[in-house]
């Protein structure tokens, strides 16, 4: 008998920004956010957990095929601890069950995406790891219980445990018991609800958002207002998106993403994630906005340079040949929606651009995706472990 | 009888910034600045004034040798209606005097540095025509007051009526009487603090400061917080001032520049003045900063990309050492104090600037200057304008 389990989890891109932990420990923000899980179609963790009587040297774990330290009291270690434990409830609730608690691990976890396009893996990847070992210890844990264990992973990975749009509570419990996610709405809400991708080149690598955060909690003063203003603007996008409101999700979406990036720039010394590319981008999509008379399209960037714009799937066309007009990309673009572009709309001020566009690879490449699930269960044929349960690739 | 008078009057760069008004008539700000003057034997604005009886076609000016236009109602008009009407009160007062306050004027200014440095001409260029008149006019008003004009012709520059360091206060009387420049210490308090200037180009012309600032008063949620931090900014970059303590005077110079350019960037659309060259040069004086153990240089960033780094004398010929190490400059850098460089720190980290430095030009060229004093009275040999009333430079 072979006890293993195989599934996705989604990336997921915040509206409303999380910046700013009140419990570094246990990962309490100290603002709620909110974001759009993207479709596992294109960007995805796979994760395959195996648990074995015989597995020798303790739990083992390969992020990638690359053998990863389970290190004691580690993020990882408290995710894979915390699962266990709630399997070893169900036994001792049911002795008929297994003893799959008592087992050493084995876990493989892969991303479709490369690291270097710069997306947050952290996020999938911890989500897809608490998917997979709930579906293999067999937990009756709801996606909200099981978002308090993978917010100790990574903050936001809470939010990749639905699929739609997801708010991630702040709570208010010092223990985080109420600081987990759940559902605003599901995809099938507003199918319509596309994302481009836009990743973009950065010599310098940023600071890391784990410190850079702390260091904004420390210093900014500006923050404090943030903090304030933040529950109006989770309101109101919750209702932008239950009215699919696109006007209002995007001008909600684009504040929030300045004010996030103002209190990294209020921080001492100051963090940049904005280049001048990202400021390009930003200029695009405003006069792009502008020049259609209402919001069509919203950007939003996360601890980086890469611009996530989202739109409705009608103006998609008119926005990716805006894009792809003024950066054009080293790699080759391919659209899994086969978008046919459009031209920029009528009375386009060309000034806000560079004449002639950016220099080829300012823009390295376009991603376009849509809203999508949460995890997926998938079959054994999709393991990626082989019989001895090591990784496959490594085999 | 030639009634003129010729005056100098110097740059001013704000440690504290002033952004947003609260009466755009009036110019009345949204909350207090605090500035170095910065030495006019470098960077200064000349304007010659003249009445004469005989003149025809109502009063002109020219800037920079070309004829500007004083319309109605507009800004300089404002200041020169003022001035006119304080010699009115004079006339008035002592029917001995020649009526100066109705023959019409000419008036001729002149930058001594390019419009293309980037640099604020608008704060030196109107308080030279303040001071300029009120000695053709032989005013009895004390700086302060004659600041409540060029004020009204240019917020900051009220500032440039006086040297050393300087605060506008923003008072809070609604007819603006109260919001004024007054010298918080003079330049031979602590005439050792000099500043270089980092000429950075930009492709693109930024926001106006006038337009930008009230779309930051409309529409910026964090600026209520940066009005209610500044007070205590000011309040504590004065001790720093009058107790000659360059770290602490530097610390708020950093925080309060990085704090102006968050609300900035807090603003919809959102506005930015910093480049990637800018970022660099942050990224390089917090360096230098850390390696020193200490506080040896602070940068600060008007509406615009250049840099203005603030340091001790003892301490440029690091500063200096390292700005063109990594930014070689286009335009040959003339020292007027022939400051030999010094190697970088021990324990500078490389790896905060680019390998090999920026390419040539991404810093045009660098200025260095000091504090320096308040508006100066010229000899008749500096007259801008010839026997006829019109500029030397025209005839």
């Amino acid at each position: 008998m072979v006890y293993e389990a195989t599934t996705s989890a989604p990336v997921n891109i915040a509206c409303i920004k999380y910046w700013g932990k009140r419990d570094t420990k246990l990962i309490l923000p100290t603002n709620s956010s909110l974001s759009v899980t993207l479709d596992q179609d294109h960007l995805r963790s796979t994760t395959t957990s195996r648990v074995d009587a015989s597995f020798e040297e303790g739990d083992k774990l390969w992020l990638n095929g690359k053998e990863d330290v389970i290190k004691d009291g580690g993020r990882l270690w408290v995710c894979i601890k915390e699962m266990r434990a709630w399997r070893k409830e169900l036994e001792e609730k049911d002795s008929s069950l297994p003893p799959l608690s008592s087992w050493p691990l084995r876990i493989a976890s892969y991303n479709n995406f490369p690291t270097a396009a710069g997306l947050a893996s952290s996020a999938s990847g911890l989500a897809c790891l608490v998917a997979s070992l709930s579906k293999l210890y067999e937990l009756p844990q709801t996606p909200s219980q099981l978002s308090l264990i993978a917010r100790q992973g990574s903050g936001s990975a809470c939010r990749s445990l639905f699929g739609g749009f997801v708010a991630w509570r702040e709570g208010s419990d010092p223990s985080g018991n109420d600081s987990l996610a759940e559902e605003v709405a599901p995809r099938d809400h507003w199918p319509e609800m596309h994302a481009l991708i836009c990743v973009v080149s950065d010599a310098k690598k940023g600071t890391s958002s784990t410190s850079g955060m702390q260091r904004t909690v420390e210093t900014s003063s500006l923050l404090k207002n943030r903090l304030e203003v933040v529950p109006e603007r989770m309101e109101a996008i919750s209702q932008a998106i239950k009215s699919k409101d696109f006007e209002q999700f995007a001008k909600i979406t684009m504040i929030d993403s300045n004010s996030f990036h103002a209190v990294c720039l209020d921080t001492s010394p100051p963090i940049f994630y904005l280049n001048d590319v990202s400021r390009a981008i930003i200029a695009l999509v405003e006069e792009l906005n502008r020049a259609s008379g209402k919001n069509i399209a919203a950007y939003t960037f996360d601890a980086g340079p890469n611009a996530v714009i989202y739109a409705l799937e009608e103006n998609m066309p008119v926005i990716i040949g805006a894009v792809k007009k003024y950066f054009p990309t080293t790699e080759e673009f391919e659209d899994p929606f086969k978008t046919q572009t459009n031209d920029l709309p009528e009375g386009f001020d060309v000034r806000v651009v560079r004449e002639g566009g950016w220099e080829k690879g300012a823009v390295k490449g376009l991603i376009h995706t849509r809203v999508g699930d949460g995890p997926r269960t998938l079959g054994k044929e999709e393991s990626l472990l082989n019989e001895q349960g090591v990784p496959k690739t490594l085999a």
